[in-house]
């Protein structure tokens, strides 16, 4: 985190007091890479020997990924890092430091009272929450004023050179697998939409989403997985992203579908934010029913990619029907 | 660079469309530490033996950092780049990989004729020059549709263990030095802002700072430096936070200050987003007039903290005044 306030500012006001609060917070982990964290021009990071460092970054607007009305900040803060989480659950990888850089109209960063706390420090309850449950430090970013509210995240992750789960790995003749239960976030939003915030208790697929880190360590542990992605933009995206990657096709079998309670077909396939594991192994490969307590469910099969054909298919019954990529994407005009 | 949208998307419209352009363009750099680039859930980065990694990131919005009507976008993108190389330059590492996180709002997304380009291509021709005179690869990022231009920067670099130039380093007796001229950039705004686009051929020092990042290196390799930052906010601004994570104080001659032709005093004291270097060193250390063709002026000198003195004192002849940070803030209210 820079400091581009000077030192003679009220403390309890402008940038500085504001990344002083955050540096307070950001406690260091002591077992974690880095060796210097808030503070300088950089944070300092070391990798144990023999691993890679893996990269991501994500992006949550105002009004686009959540809005002021609906999303507690608490939430907001969960969510933003929960994303940065799954993409290095993905890869199989540790995460070893977040950095955090934060866009905020200036009513959002000012304490609103005695007893109620400024938009962003309940953004960082709910941020440094999830942070701590997975050991990873918040290790610099930037402040901004902004006229909406925006959080990037991005997140160092560490896995062992060439072992990284990569979305390049499926072939013809792999099972297609899933953790968890689908269409969770986007039945829980509907919900969070028609109730408001009363909504919350209904929708903690939505709000509180969980990286599936361990689940992403143990199939790299174990050399389980031929490739992974996470299930962010929705199936029926995620599963394209997949598939081209690979250069393969799949079909995914409707009656097969984990759909959590309360969600439709229709939410499972494309609603997204599930940040749940999609993954392929090879059919020798032996995939228990359940990983570090997250069920795991066998959804359908790798085939081989055709010209004519769809990349995906849903099977429901006699019934073959492609199945086309109808998740979230930004600029479709 | 994660992939948001679907395969039966138009080609010419979309996200996809925009990240295939993005990643047509983001050529790998074969000699760099990246094993894995645009495409997956994460980019896979190694680091030679005996490296650390050096993470920063920085946020530019529309409005606070840049203005649509008086940047050019090649400017809007180079700008964003070479803040970032600066925080890697001012720890003496070199960049390994860079990360961009977009938010746009859909014009500029969208290619406006056959002859003209989009925004966003305009502002990756500036970023991706630089880059490229840097061998730093794009290796990822994210997109999303925003009311306002932003983009977060992300640069990640390598210095061997232990060496990285630290803000915490200057001691009472170090000298105080800086790289190029101060102010060129803040004069040059102001030309930009009276004239408009017309003023960009005067405002070379705003549009396009060159990162120090050879004289970093230069000055890490020696172990010439006791302490550097980067003159992002200004010189006085940035010279409190060096001193403060010093535990110093310092003093600066007004006659010795590099002003670029063209600015005033009060441009280089306070202007910021020159992006020099700014550094301590023993008085042992030879520090030469020039590194890697770049002027290194000594502009004072590091002294005790008093708790009842100022933290910067500007020297005039016989007169002593205090300099308060009074470069770059948000959030001041």
């Amino acid at each position: 985190m820079r400091r581009k306030a000077g030192a003679t500012a009220n403390p309890n006001r402008g940038e500085l007091a504001l990344i002083e609060r955050i540096r307070g917070r950001a406690a260091r982990t002591a077992e974690s890479g880095l060796t210097l964290g808030i503070g300088d021009d950089c944070a300092l990071l070391r990798l144990k020997t023999g691993e890679e460092a893996a990269v991501t970054t994500d992006l949550s607007i105002e009004g686009r990924h959540f809005r002021l009305d609906l999303h507690p900040p608490e939430a907001v803060g969960h969510r933003t890092l929960a994303r940065g989480l799954s993409d290095i659950a993905a890869m199989g990888a540790r995460p070893l430091a977040a950095f955090l850089s934060l866009g905020l109209p200036a009513e959002l960063a000012e304490p609103t009272g005695r007893k109620r706390s400024a938009w962003v420090d309940r953004f960082l309850d709910g941020f440094l929450s999830l942070a701590s449950q997975h050991k990873t430090p918040l290790a610099g970013g930037d402040l901004a004023q902004s006229p909406v509210a925006l959080a990037d995240i991005v997140l160092i992750g560490e896995v062992p050179r060439g072992k990284a789960l990569l979305r390049s790995g499926a072939r013809a003749g792999d099972l297609l697998y899933v953790t968890g239960c689908l269409g969770g976030s986007a039945s829980g939003l509907g919900r969070l939409r028609k109730g408001g915030r009363n909504g919350n208790g209904v929708a903690a697929a939505h709000l509180w989403p969980e990286p599936r880190i361990a689940q992403g360590v143990w199939l790299r542990n174990r050399e389980a997985a031929s490739a992974a992605i996470d299930v962010s933009d929705g199936l029926s995206t995620d599963l394209h992203h997949l598939c081209e990657e690979s250069g393969v096709a799949a079909e995914i079998d409707s009656a097969a579908l984990p759909i959590c309670p309360g969600a439709s077909l229709e939410d499972a396939l494309h609603g997204g934010e599930d940040y749940e594991l999609l993954f392929t192994a090879r059919r020798t490969a032996r995939i228990p029913k359940e990983i570090a307590g997250v069920a795991v469910t066998c959804i359908g099969a790798i085939v081989k990619s055709r010209a004519s054909g769809p990349r995906v298919t849903l099977m429901d019954g006699a019934r073959r029907q492609p199945l086309p990529a109808r998740g979230w994407e930004h600029f479709r005009t």
